[in-house]
């Protein structure tokens, strides 16, 4: 209270997070040096696109993933599903994928290195409008002195463009995933694309299918095929699913897992890998009524959207809109999609993502996957530009559909009408033994004749019938005389009470990898007095850590409320590490800001004497001090977010203690 | 209270679990319906050694590993990572996996059928056994009319054999691990072991690596593996681990994760998959020191031991003891690995394995992995025997020296010791300038020479050098005369205070799958009045659904207060499920019974009036009612084991509404 009835301000008022630009460079040696990750079999010289997660990096990992299960799963009561990596080949040629789940490459012709079509692209043309616009004077110095970077770069002389020339090369970076592989072989051709490495030419642009292979038993005989989503595990289990609900729709089943894509040339750290943790979400939905129940929820969500419409006229500006008004003026095709939509928003909002820095773009025509009727991907800006980190698809009916066709096996759902759809219908009725005697082996077919007549036909034939006799003709021209005594036509009165239909497939999938990757771009830097002294603001949520705990020093005396302190937080449900290490408070506690850890509480030796502990919070450093158990019940409630940082020091007093042990 | 102040007896007394015998099939056909688990692209005629988890399975395996983590991560700071599946091929040539990682298969020679060796072996003797134990009258029918595992089953007449060849057949299988692949071989030509489903002979044991192969990239030139245990993965980051523990010893990492591995012939359900969940813990400890600090925690916990002595025997005589017992004799090897046997006890019976069918066998010395000095096996006893579900191994500093041997990168720790090693040791010390005059090229060898000297020499040479001049030879023959001008060696103290060793790795690592199997056979039962009536008595902490909330009806008048009891229950962190299903409550209890649930909710139109509910306990069908707010707290207790279903019994009255709901 102190603080209060002083007229403290809160110090949270004085931080100031952009003191310093950000710095890539820094932030990449914090998350190495703090073993967030790293590349995988490092000390084997690595390979391009694996990576490892340190202790860090797993904990923040698991908790994303529990966050995600908490706002996705448990919240709309999803059927959670965990299904097999190995996949046998028929399945995904099946689903497409054998035949187009697959980047356009070239090769460099001299050298024979394999490159992404679109990713030379872009790099060359990127390279190019950024030498036009050092030669206009209009250029920035480079941000960085990361030397690597500058190494891998591609360089290009400060060469000024014709504003015709700059205009075609934004025209065709807007649209990039919109052409196909021999278009882009012939912007390489037009434009000169070379490989910046060696400036050899590049040959004609190939596909590369990006599914590992593999092969099943001992005998050799089932190749298969590591999956590049987790999809097909979800919809091959799909009239088990429907059963476990009870045959209702609609319903969702989630699965969180490894995924493997064999990228041509990942360049990019976590933001294009081999392998990677994906969760994802299939909402099977009647195609008849993709409305959605808590849409209201919802509605009043303000997204920032960037629709197909603007990107294929090479434009690239973002409306503002609530998803309600997106859905109302079909921008977003439908209810379901736009619950989604926003529920991914809130998502990503909670575990820390920048909102002003979070847009939906929506797929152009040419570069939606091949099951896709609709997408919207969730892109996060960050310094490699904007990056897809969550698609959200409308997969339609195509994956059941094929499956089922596929298998025989009917992927569908039978839903009992509440009023049965009542029709009228002219149907034929056999004398079978008069039929049987007359035509003998010509029986069947003239039964298969009359009964695939349309209505009118039918209408027709009876009418003959009433004459007295019909004759039906064979596709090859054969007729037959037919009599009543053989058949009758009647109007009948059908009552169909069962509808079947194949679900339509609404589909959030998240990149786990990228979030991260992201959310620790937008948590972090650098305070204000020193640039050195990186700081990683992750919110409690996701943080490895919730309570560093620190006591003066390694002496025997704090064991006993070193303790005492762990094991009332792990009973509180709070996860805590000690930090006893010999180096000064300050620097545990810098240490343990580079891992993002929010709180910290010193034991000394007044906690010893009085039983007080100091709370310190990470952004402002500021810190309190009160009764130990006080001070774990105030702790407690921060980390679950019942109580913000400001209501914190109401509770308790400002430490003014002559020990300033930090900043 | 009034119940017990009724003196009512608490109604779980009444429950008998074991008046039907256990039937494996009623089990399978339970899973398979609740879709705890399915052979996965089952809709593609499926594939040997795959199985998906459906929603129950998922829940399930999700909460195991949430206990584990909390058992073992948690609660003993271990160091968590996530490290990739694919793994480029010099890794697991190093590791030997490449060369070693294989079992012996052999070939029928007729069809080219391929079987696992070690399994054919046991297949067959057993089934002779059996055929024995008939012929002399003491057999039991069959137990269970299920015909497709009759069919699989291998048949054999009823054929007596003589004492001696039982005896001889059953020393064979009590160390069968114990074979190698040729030995197997004679074991096939000496008893006359055919491949049961054709009877024609099969060839020689040849060896297959049961890693599946892939290539990285896309001009295919890196090889690659999936892992079949994540624990390269640690070994190959151990340097970063270390130093995030603050360069400390004893310290552990931990993963969770699938593994891959390409059986020959899968056919035991869950036992034998070709991926599946391991959860891994490498502990890694100073060689001469393998003491634990929290040893004696563990001390007094009892284990039913099978050492090696008594397999090499051809016995399986279980001894009965506390870990601290073991380690004393030296059964077990050291406090560290005990301390882990004892861990995974506690974490076994916790979850809901019977202790009474729960053991720990020691591997022979040929059956051990090429990496491990020592490894017991827990192995939990089912209705296909016993099966090892967590191996404990020590591995030595076996790992950590092939990859620094390979890599040249030290996988060591550097102890500050805290009193430096004194010795006194021989030094030369040399006059460059005059050895290099006198010796041009010849005076690196010399002074290599010299250098490699051992003490006794270096001696002998100090003496040669004191009367003036020494003679050294090089290892070709050739002598060099050296002068005490170019040479001197002097006696002097050496301080030692960094101590450099390569730490042994205890490795505790569980199959998630096997457990989970294991955990479903030892919860399953039938009711006694009603054999169809089966129930899964998975304790709550790992029951996929802890809660039914089951309303009357799906009538619009329940609504609210089935959304007040889920959002209550949702906010205590308890999670429940509705069933509003248009069926009986009795049906709706029954089906969750199948489920696990442990506990249930009624709201019925007393609910609505009253605000009060039913709460029915899962084994003993007990109904007990109380306050909405009250019932919800009592059970929130029960779901995290603070008090017992005796204890709920005090604090909420039987109920004895004239619905009787259940049973």
């Amino acid at each position: 209270m102190a603080a209060v009835q002083d007229g403290t301000v809160p110090s949270s008022t004085t931080v100031n997070k952009t003191a310093h630009p950000f710095d890539k460079v820094r932030l990449d040696a914090l998350l190495n040096r703090r073993f967030f990750y790293a590349p995988a079999f490092e000390i084997y010289g690595g390979v391009a696109g694996l990576y490892d997660y340190g202790p860090p990096g797993s904990s923040l990992q698991a908790n994303i993933i529990a966050e995600w299960r908490k706002h996705f799963i448990i919240e709309e009561n999803m059927l959670e599903v965990d299904t097999t990596i190995m996949t046998p080949a028929p399945v995904f040629e099946t689903s497409g994928h054998v035949a187009r789940f697959a980047d356009w490459m070239v090769k460099d012709v001299k050298t024979g290195d394999v490159l992404r079509a679109d990713h030379l692209v872009k790099n060359v043309l990127e390279a190019r409008l950024a030498g036009d616009k050092e030669a206009r004077g209009l250029a920035a110095a480079p941000p960085t002195d990361d030397k690597k970077k500058k190494k891998k770069a591609v360089k290009t002389a400060a060469v000024a463009l014709s504003d015709e020339v700059v205009a075609e090369y934004e025209n065709i970076l807007a649209q990039l995933d919109n052409y196909s592989g021999p278009e882009i072989g012939q912007l390489c051709k037009k434009h000169n694309i070379r490989n910046p490495d060696t400036d050899n030419e590049v040959g004609e642009p190939q596909l590369f299918n990006l599914m590992f292979a593999s092969s099943i038993g001992p005998t050799g005989q089932h190749p298969g095929f590591l999956r590049p989503e987790t999809a097909q595990g979800h919809f091959l289990n799909f009239s088990r699913l429907l059963e476990f609900n009870n045959g209702r729709l609609p319903f969702a089943s989630a699965q969180i897992g490894r995924s493997f894509r064999n990228e041509i040339s990942p360049r990019a750290g976590l933001l294009r890998v081999r392998e990677f943790t994906m969760a994802e979400i299939e909402h099977y939905v009647d195609p008849e009524d993709k409305r959605h129940e808590r849409f209201n929820e919802v509605r009043d969500v303000k997204l920032s959207l960037l629709d197909r419409h603007v990107q294929e006229a090479g434009k690239s500006t973002i409306t503002e809109m609530t998803v309600g008004e997106a859905v109302d003026k079909g921008i977003i095709a439908n209810e379901t999609l736009g619950y989604f939509v926003a529920r991914i928003y809130l998502f990503l909002v909670k575990i820390g993502i920048n909102p002003q820095r979070l847009r939906f773009r929506q797929h152009m025509a040419n570069e939606m996957a091949h099951y896709a009727t609709d997408c919207w991907d969730a892109e996060i800006h960050n310094s490699t530009g904007w990056t897809e980190c969550v698609g959200c698809a409308d997969r339609a009916a195509y994956d059941l559909t094929v499956h089922s066709n596929k298998t025989g096996h009917p992927l569908v759902v039978r839903q009992a009408l509440k009023e049965p759809i009542v029709t009228e219908k002219e149907v034929p009725e056999w004398n079978k033994k008069t039929l049987g005697k007359t035509f003998k082996q010509d029986a069947g077919v003239i039964q298969k004749i009359v009964e695939s007549m349309e209505e009118d036909q039918l209408v027709k034939l009876k009418g003959q019938l009433a004459q007295g006799k019909a004759v039906v003709a064979s596709p090859e021209g054969k007729e037959f005389e037919i009599t009543p005594e053989i058949l009758t036509i009647e109007r009948k009165t059908i009552k169909q009470s069962i509808r079947e239909y194949t679900p339509n497939v609404i589909e959030p999938s998240f990149g786990l990898g990228r979030i991260l990757y992201t959310l620790l771009e937008h948590s972090f830097w650098s305070r204000e007095q020193d640039v050195e002294r990186g700081v990683l603001s992750l919110p409690p949520v996701v943080a490895p850590t919730k309570v560093l705990v620190v006591p003066l020093s390694a002496r025997e005396e704090f064991d006993p409320l070193v303790k005492e302190v762990s094991s009332k937080l792990r009973r509180a449900g709070v996860f805590s590490r000690v930090d006893d290490s010999n180096t000064s408070i300050g620097k545990r506690y810098a240490r343990n800001d580079e891992l993002g850890t929010p709180f910290g509480v010193t034991l000394d030796f007044a906690s010893v004497q009085n039983r007080t502990m100091t709370l310190r919070e990470r952004d402002t450093t500021d810190q309190r001090i009160g009764p130990i158990d006080e001070v774990i019940a105030v702790v407690t409630e921060l980390v679950f977010g019942n109580i913000t940082w400001e209501e914190a020091c109401q509770r308790l007093p400002a430490y003014d203690g002559v020990q300033a042990v930090d900043s």
